[in-house]
């Protein structure tokens, strides 16, 4: 799994909304009513980390969930972060509300 | 709910083992075999905090959990952190390895 450059990143990201490049891994928060739907959805999140053996670095408070992703063998962003933010947004979209 | 002074917060955090204060928050951290293993104690976890309306704040990276605790309330530790510490480390305790 290769590092992307800087420029593919860019590229990407351009398709994913509300994700940014942020000290050399994609970063986003979400918030939700309260603490049950957060971790509600980070259940869910967590099972396909599990099945993508791709895991984030993410940090909760009540409502709020913080989600870093980044490869750490490849020392940068790889396809396999898009692959995982692509998924976490399918997740979020069919979240009920 | 009142602030636990620094005097009662050492205390009782002579009865928590692997817990301190840091921060003005009662912090610790678990390893475990794997990313399963450290999101299934979680849900346990998520489970209590829901029950005692006290939620932490708190980070995964793989088979890492931190987790700091205050009353943001009360500005600093109070009882309802130190209970849902001891809820976690029971939880913690009866773990299946």
């Amino acid at each position: 799994m290769t590092k992307l450059t800087e420029a593919q990143i860019s590229d990407k990201l351009a398709n994913l909304e509300g994700w940014e490049l942020n000290d050399n891994a994609l970063e986003t928060t979400f918030e939700f009513q309260n603490f049950k739907e957060a971790f509600t959805l980070m259940t869910r999140i967590a099972f396909e980390c599990e099945a993508q053996n791709h895991h984030p670095d993410w940090s909760n408070v009540y409502n709020k969930l913080n989600i870093r992703l980044n490869t750490h063998d490849a020392g940068g962003v790889t396809e396999k972060d898009f692959k995982l933010a692509e998924t976490i947004e399918a997740l979020v979209s069919t979240n009920p509300e």
